[in-house]
């Protein structure tokens, strides 16, 4: 893939010997990089018309050039084109069968280019075409996720800490905290698109070239802002695509916190959740089975990218800032980062369409010492001091216990000793009593929080936090 | 570090036991984040304000409140502050300290919050305060290098791929590829640090609370732009940090890449480069050793970051959304992450600021066949199609090798070979002559190659990337 | 750390100004390296005696030498050693110290060998020594395991598989299973200790010296079987180091499996077991919550070593074979994965201990369904073909969902409908009626499985497993 | 890949929709697995052997099960066999195949197993067939470098330390530096590949099963010493496949660094090597370039393994005991890490045969002061002590340096200073005169060193070490 190399052994006397097999089949890129096919055409077309205009080629053979790439276009497209065991890369077998389709003009094409630019361009196309089509994956998860927030907002489920329950939450909170990192991740998506901006081509092998051709045309018929500012870094860099790859290492880990969740209240001990047959693998022996296979592959596969990320990262590390062949690493660990993401990310947003909660199940597990942080935060309300009232909470929660009662013979056993701990004891008891799991969660005030208001601002925000950036 | 632990052992009744000293050490996280002591004490300050204005606390504690606090940040500031043995984290040790100093008052602090998001805030805070001193950094990085590109636009250095000299570049290029790197660091920091832009605080221990806490009001005091909009994510997720890391990461591979190549240059193989005594480690035995620990520090240390992301990610991968313990590595990872990349950019700057060139072996590494690429670019703007000129100066260069010669003489050969190849062989064998490195360096015309107005002009350019962003 | 380093601006002429202070900060390591003050003394005075014994010192010399040694012990024993700011590592101030004890002599000792050998011999002691601890605290890890595992060989649990109960199985195979795990640890443990048998010292800078030292005979009084082979591999590896640090990682994956089972068996849905006061942490707010922060820390922490490895592995690959001072990573990597492993191990075990088992959950979660191998197998015995008899009891659950009964209802219908299924359908249905989940356990008869007299075979063959090495 | 998967939409009732495209195309890994062929036949057939010698099936039925696997197999081996699209697995291929060959009696084969055991005593066996294949290929890679080594003892060679010229050592040296890691590899791998002499067949699906299975026999049948302990460790974990990915790790490490120097010593700043065509790739612009685009294969891919360890880790981490699917990750990041490893020794190896070393240019790089620790030992023979003895040559090469003469000339101006320095100043300079590189190298007597007989002896070491383990 390095800039000059040559059909080498077609050269004639210096080389006395053909390429190991060995080494010519690791050096071979094709099967990893054809898939570029259609921003290398796209490139060449460019490049061409700016070597047209420039006048370092004919209109006719920018012409021929132009036409006979299409043709080659629609060749791939149609899946009629024959690689050949000659063609090394992508690169290769376009010029080669243009050549063989248009003939003497097809050798001015790569008049003020190098493999290394040609090869950065055609990548950062493709992350120009593709990140949409990433963004627009998790933008419908995070839809999906939404749209099942807002009927959720009223469904009372526990949150957990440490996966103990530590309050009364919704189904539409938990949904929506999934969708807030999933929000956050388009957001940094674009930002990395927007600085995608500019465009490799005529940066040469690695310092540029002696024929007056014009980055800025190129730059701006491929759609780019400007053409790249160094050529050296622009052909020995990797590390736009190292920050491609650490993206999908951290929407990674939220794949596998929410396949996490999803197994676990998928098991019978939680028993929150249903999936329908189409998500789950069953058992002829224990068909009362559902394996939550599809979750589980969010959880464990999610984990990968991280490793692709530590992968890259040493690869070109240490390395001298010319283009060298350990960057022949790079495609093969974006391409198989990115196909598991928008694989996982389709898969992530078919179960969250189709979590089927079980109501029943949740508000059992919403137990009445859920009710503590209310009745703290009440006793704040009627004047006591956060720490002390976090104090007298406890001690009612630990009398309930040693009493073996609930929360509310606790609380009442606390004011039976000490009846000046609040102003309004019975009042206190009565609103304790009244607040079921459905109406500690009506409760919650704070922004951000599990109130059903809440949840539905949250979803509003949310929903337009993923409008495409201006 | 968990919302709602309290010196458990105080309460009595409950806890028959203490806990186990092995985890009471594994627990306690103060020695890690004693650092956050200012941005706690920020945030408490904000939310004392806050509370009083929505009338939850009384002003006169809220003063009391304050005015603790700037004393007890008197004492962690001139270093008079003593941590007791009991203090788990910076939070419950500011606070302990604050009930020491103004009694009851203090007990209404927390009220509204959790340990949850006080920790997210104080974190969040903390990179809004930090990241500018590492961009700071980065730009002092980048400056030294575009002063060095100055100096160096005009003179020559072979540029390289596959670690094979390709053709003549500078050694302005050379330090603007280095640039540019950072210059893209830059920006992705300040992408990152816009995204920082929410305050966590109020979002309580995972899904908010009963008192009428004004979230905005604490963001618009603590100068964020709103407050996050979920608190399960708020408190549960690490996602920022890890992006934090992920920047780390990448940036440790150009630091990296950086050393890599003023260890090669040093080596009196290439001999390109001198560092002052102050950047090498010498040697009582071999007095002419100049040891380059610190670009090897660069090269070693820099690559430690993308493992620091792996570990990372791989914490907080496949956990329930809610807060766990697990999180307690995420300050350990990004401290340790964070120090050793201050650290090694402040290494990288004095070497940018410091190398020496030795012009000499700079130029004679520029060996004539430098010029093929000169000569392939030449002939096409006499008309050669590029394959054709491409082919026809291979030829050039194998005549010369096999005749023991030089590229002009195997240029002769292949001219007297074949009159008609070009139209002035005579014209072209005198510009070919005149071709030495300075000339070749002159005659590079690409935007963002290293002939000496191009490496100008990328200075200018790169030095504007570096302006604060609006 | 590199050889031939010494304090060189003590040298006069050839250094003009001293060395960087942030240079100088980043390239000492006496804070990471001084944990090896005991394996370095020990290297030294098996070195001095060597020197003596082929007459390359005076006795009188190296008993002075040994002498001045012990006496450096002493001071670093009880902490009265006083570390310089010049000390840059731990051999240098070593060496420096007994300068000042002992005089000349003390000049005599750095014959024939260098700092570069010395380093390695001293982390090779290192190892050796401690090794053989965590073996021991793995040892205790799963003798604690299997202690309870032979309590538990009786008491029913599920088994889970996608974490959907699959069939009985009990609290002993449970505990083998992990106990299994952490045996497999103290093999590959003790493989890699027996390599580590050969003496890197007296291998010099990077390849030997001229003095006519034996190195077989250091490496006799060290406790080595042998030198090691080649003194550049020696001086410029780590791959030793790395292998170290891959066995950690290995644990760590083991204690993070064991954490993850632990902090979900204690969440109130699974309930399975109770942790003792001095493992949990609590809360006043809510007394009745134990959070786990032990066991998520054994799930969380122990997946950092995994990174661990990443970056030293990242840190060392790609550079040239002999010393560079990127390998000062090395220490500070190694130090960090093995302590924290060694906390967690410790933390491990106190949880083995300390598990409480709720009998009554765990045979609440043993579900009729968990039959179905029995019954399915029950068949097989009966002579039906494999697959026959997992499609016969696959249709009896599906019977018993479809008639909301149990699994001896449905098969009840299936027998009904398909009077030939079996010769003996009334005696099945007794049979199955009869199995309880205490029956289920007792009837499990594969070696390996979790009938109670094969969890009593693993106890002993998991003992056994644990003896020292030959 | 789940035990007690079934192709779930054939079982009628209980499903009633087919699973989602996107889950089955996940979930599937027959593409991976499909080399595990001729193991999972094996493995069936002992399997069946076992079953009809304990009498579970009849021995009929074993005969047609043991003949159609053979049948299947020719079938793979000659490529006859067609997957078909329901083919999830390979066990699940390889059972529907048989099934169509034979049959009723197939239905037998999957008595007391389930397919969690079946897929690891596959892979075991895998592990144990290709792991001496990986140890053949290390083996011809040692002993090529061996071989040259051997042919390399008397070729002086700067040893380099950070990339500093540090004493004079020899291309035998330097080749059996990189033969020691590889010998220390076929060690290691020895030990693994002892390790795994465990048979896992018979566990089932997570705690064994009812019937009176015979694993011994099994195990016997397929040359392992013993079943595997735990049933619930076998089927669950995937720590077995991680040591085997940390081994490839630790191997690319020295992969990357072979290719390093190779990459270094090509360069002609360096100009130590030449490599043959067939290894390296030329260009038509620049004929005389020889990229060494394998040497940089070797450099960069080397250090992709580390990323599949963490990768790897990273999944199997924080999971429950039992199987879950997150674990299909394990074949797909092993046999990647495999199949790079495997071709990357092979590259290595012919690196190693093809290595040309160019005489004149190491020599040239020899220069004087690399006699410097020659100078200090000799002075050390002398009665010096070694720090004085260091002294006095620091002091010559600064005094050679200042006066811009060489270390003879710079020894003469210290000794004539300091007449007493030692006791035959002009034997001494008559030495030091006769130290040629070859006398330098031809001095060096220590083991493990580089002199030539110390080399000859490494090489009959290292040859021996890598006898097939007794």
């Amino acid at each position: 893939m390095s800039e000059d190399r040559t059909p080498a052994r077609s050269l004639g006397g210096r080389f006395t010997e053909a390429t190991h097999p060995v080494l010519e089949r690791i050096n071979r890129s094709v099967d990893v990089d054809r898939r570029l096919w259609d921003q290398d055409i796209r490139g060449s077309q460019a490049h061409a018309a700016m070597l047209a205009h420039v006048g370092l080629i004919p209109e006719a053979d920018k012409d021929a050039i132009v036409a006979g790439l299409d043709a080659v276009r629609a060749e791939l497209a149609d899946g009629t084109f024959v690689f050949l065991p000659s063609d090394e890369d992508i690169h290769m077998a376009v010029e080669r069968r243009l050549g063989e389709r248009i003939g003497a003009p097809a050798g001015r094409l790569h008049t003020g280019r190098s493999r290394n630019d040609q090869v950065m361009v055609d990548v950062t196309l493709w992350l120009r075409d593709n990140l949409p089509v990433l963004r627009s994956a998790l933008v419908a998860w995070c839809a999906a996720l939404l749209h099942q927030a807002e009927h959720g907002a009223d469904v009372p489920m526990p949150s957990y800490t440490h996966l103990q329950p530590a309050q009364v939450s919704s189904v539409g909170q938990w949904l929506c905290a999934h969708a807030a990192e999933v929000s956050a991740h388009v957001r940094r998506l674009d930002d990395l698109l927007a600085r995608l901006d500019a465009c490799p081509l005529g940066s040469g092998a690695s310092a540029g070239g002696y024929l007056p051709i014009d980055r800025r045309l190129t730059a701006s018929l491929l759609g780019f802002a400007r053409p790249t500012v160094n050529a050296t870094a622009t052909t020995g860099s990797r590390t736009d695509l190292l920050d491609v790859v650490g993206l999908l290492a951290l929407l990674g880990t939220t794949l596998s916190r929410f396949g996490e969740e999803i197994v676990l209240f998928l098991s019978p001990s939680f028993g929150f959740l249903t999936l329908p047959d189409r998500l789950t693998t069953g058992s002829s022996l224990l068909p009362q089975k559902r394996n939550p296979d599809g979750a589980e592959l969010l959880r464990g596969a999610g984990k990968l990218a991280a490793g692709d990320f530590a992968a890259l990262a040493s690869a070109v590390a240490g390395i001298p800032s010319g283009y060298s062949k350990d960057l022949q690493a790079d495609k093969e660990v974006l391409f198989r980062a990115w196909d598991r993401t928008v694989d996982l990310v389709a898969l992530a947003t078919l179960h969250a369409e189709a979590l089927g909660w079980k109501a029943d199940r949740l508000a059992a597990a919403c137990t009445p010492e859920l009710a503590s942080l209310w009745l703290a935060d009440r006793l704040v309300l009627a004047g006591l001091p956060f720490r002390e009232a976090h104090h007298l909470v406890g001690r009612a929660v630990r009398e309930a216990v040693e009493a073996g009662t609930d929360l509310h013979g606790g609380l009442s056993r606390v004011l039976d000793a000490q009846p000046d701990a609040v102003s309004d004891p019975d009042e206190l008891r009565t609103e304790l009593r009244a607040m079921t799991p459905a109406a500690l969660l009506g409760a919650l005030v704070t922004e951000g929080g599990a109130g059903p208001a809440s949840v539905r601002a949250q979803v509003a925000t949310l929903r337009a936090s993923l409008a495409p950036r201006a």
